[in-house]
């Protein structure tokens, strides 16, 4: 499909500065514009490429006032990133979605499948799981029995999701998660063996919430492992059994937290972040990457950084002393040798 | 299935306080119980639940003695978690296991199978291959060639055991683990590429071994990888070629090993814990969360904090003046001044 | 198979030290020798193995002057590394490679398949996608649609290709790796939820490029995350949207890259080191394990380390320092008290 720039700024309700009859079929970074690629300027750091970009449209925020001549034609709009994201959007659903199930799933007589889904091959689906409309699970994905996968949601491939679990409506799982595997429960014996505790329990996951390849939800002892609504988690990540994740949290790559800790909403995890198990977590509450949180953090808000982390400022004020320890020692022995003079 | 306190209470040798004919069907945590259900009390953190819960039943302590009134039946037995754990196993046990081998199963011609297993739709099993007696391999799980599966061992959806790998009797391996893929054992050569050394050992798990989800065990580059009898690991490990963790050793979720470090018996590492190469760990030794151990520990039954990782309680010692780091500055500052000024 | 000493001596232009006729099937370590095997000795740390080793044969130096009577018939070489590596591979590749497409595996029509492939049971090869001669994918992998896979690679069981990704000759992909899954792109809405930001770019791995178990590598959000030739990178690595890690750089397990950084050539990332998003790190740098880099690295070959990371020397300074932080406050306590009582 090609689009020209008249068409693109009518539907973006913008104006066209150079020549409309242009034609673009593809998008691209405007570090990297091709011919026949149509770009945004948005963030002020990169404006120096817009003047040698090869890209055939750059869509630019209404004020952007050029410094020299640019090749490319131009699209001002109200906001460039905005737009841009719009446009990104209707790429991808141009694209198409997969319908319609294979006939080399494997699904059990007593599933409930909905409308127009998606089933591709080598799927399995257990007894009594229920599957809900519109949704799409990719090739080699397995659901195990009595699962309730929701409407709307994308399962991509080679997903586990164990007996009893629960995923809620326009959840996207990316391919490779675990979804209701045990707890590390177990409890030590007097001749130092371990017996497993079993995990009666299941995972929630509610709706609206996104979970990144090879990532690791684990189910509940008794009860459930519940991430709330809109929670969005990064790749690899370990969350372990009866942890709660509260609305609109966001965990990057490789996090992990531990068993029945409880994360309030609004919080951030920046990468490699490691909590402890039983802690609580207030609402708003950032933690920085590599950060480990030993203890309860109960006022909203704050930022935490360090392992065992403590306050982000305080942290970065003893970590600059900590790169210059060697001249505190220097100066110390410096004070020593002075005072046995005197 | 439900019972009444008065048939629990038998089972479990213990005495009803309240009314016998109050009837359970499911099993909850205190504070989360509703009505129907049956909890427990052993920590006396929770003490303050009880009065409230909505549980139905709540198995106590023998000695507990309430404050106030409490509204569930009670059953008092010798030890209440114990008791609370048989039922969560009787609980599970109740479920069932699967059966039968699924037609749409791809079983090579020399694999050997054992009696009463369960091998779940879209699983393959390689050539040469044995599958020991009561064993689960749940769907979708690829057993490469010239393997050995141990009884009554219990094998998640989408597990990848590579050629040649031992699996011994009642280990449980979570869904996505990965068994054998090779070592990361290149050569540099002289042109700055990397030649890559073929792993031809294997990895071989001995009886009741417990691996997490999406965890992953390289083979040796010679010899065997091996875990030994007991031990418990968690979610999203790495354990490189040529390690071998000892007996009853529990390894938390994303630590990781590298290649020929051998782990003794009874340790404990805790979460996103690292251990460099060639190490040799002593028994007993516990690693605390996101430590990296870097030198050999030869001592038994140590604690180890940091990274790199050095006696527990010296880090802490240490930890605690980095906090105050800014003040330490600050009176050496003054010092230097007062000094200056004498 | 069996071979003589004096066979393999031939085969590797060396001259035998004993009995020109004792036979071996397979290859041992120095330290875990069986009679039947071959052995060999390049690291003078191992020395002391070679008097007590069963192996029946051992690859030594030219130049191994032995100190006591060995058992072992030896055979001499000029480089006794080289020629075991040698060996490993003659054994790996006499194992011979499995051939043909599984009649249970699933290949869109309009796939296009290469000359001399494998493909095993329950893999899924999407539309127009493209698998090149040689290449071997195992069971239960899964190509999604307009891929391209190169010639000479393999594919491990259960890897997950996203579509319009593309995979170099030549290339190694283990078990459970995730290529192509949605980069972590959410932009916060003005009521605190987040908006996914569509993820329209691919992953392209160039060639001789080899990923470990369970690692994921994240489609770009425009354009390509791009793996570099000759690159290595070990099990449960996380690379996001955007990232460009160059030629023959290594990376260890369980490291992370967030969005944007572009690594150079022949850098090493040691295990469980991270680096933030937007990041350059220049060629030949080195990352200590579990490092944190938070800053662009512009110098060729430094060595860094601690979270934040700094110059690997300083870094080591300050941390002996850091370890005896206990006694310089007593030191400053003492100085303090001194002044005082001047």
């Amino acid at each position: 499909m090609k689009f020209t720039a008249k068409q693109i700024a009518e539907s973006l309700n913008g104006t066209v500065e150079g020549n409309p009859e242009i034609e673009v079929s593809s998008l691209s970074k405007i570090e990297e514009g091709k011919p026949g690629t149509l770009s945004f300027l948005a963030n002020p750091k990169y404006t120096s490429y817009i003047y040698d970009t090869e890209a055939s449209i750059v869509i630019v925020n209404e004020d952007f006032k050029p410094d020299k001549e640019i090749k490319a034609t131009l699209i001002r709009v109200k906001d460039a990133y905005n737009s841009f994201a719009g446009l990104l959007e209707l790429y991808q659903q141009a694209k198409g979605t997969p319908k319609g199930i294979s006939e080399k799933a494997h699904i059990a007589d007593s599933a409930k499948i909905g409308k127009d889904v998606y089933i591709g091959e080598f799927v399995s689906v257990g007894e009594n799981s229920v599957v809900g409309d519109n949704t799409q699970i990719f090739p080699n994905t397995v659901i195990g029995n009595n699962c309730k996968i929701g409407s709307s949601t994308k399962i991509f491939a080679g997903v586990k999701i164990y007996d009893e679990c629960v995923i809620g409506n326009k959840c996207t799982l990316h391919a490779g998660v675990v979804i209701g595997a045990d707890g590390f429960g177990f409890a030590p014996t007097q001749d130092k063996n371990y017996k497993k505790i079993p995990q009666i329990g299941n995972v929630v996951l509610e709706d609206n919430v996104d979970i990144g390849a090879n990532t690791c939800i684990d189910r509940a002892t008794l009860g459930s492992t519940i991430i709330r609504k809109g929670a969005i988690i990064d790749n690899l990540v370990q969350i372990a059994h009866n942890v709660e994740i509260g609305e609109n949290t966001a965990i990057a790559a490789q996090s992990g937290i531990s068993g029945s800790t409880k994360i309030g909403k609004n919080c951030i995890l920046a990468g490699q972040a490691g909590l402890a198990g039983h802690l609580t977590i207030a609402n708003g509450t950032i933690i920085t990457a590599q950060a480990g949180v030993g203890r309860n953090i109960l006022k909203e808000n704050g930022v935490y950084e360090g392992a065992p982390a403590f306050k982000h400022k305080d942290f970065r004020k003893s970590y600059i002393h900590f790169r210059r320890l060697d001249d505190l020692v220097n100066r110390v022995n410096e004070l020593e040798k002075q005072l046995k003079e005197k």
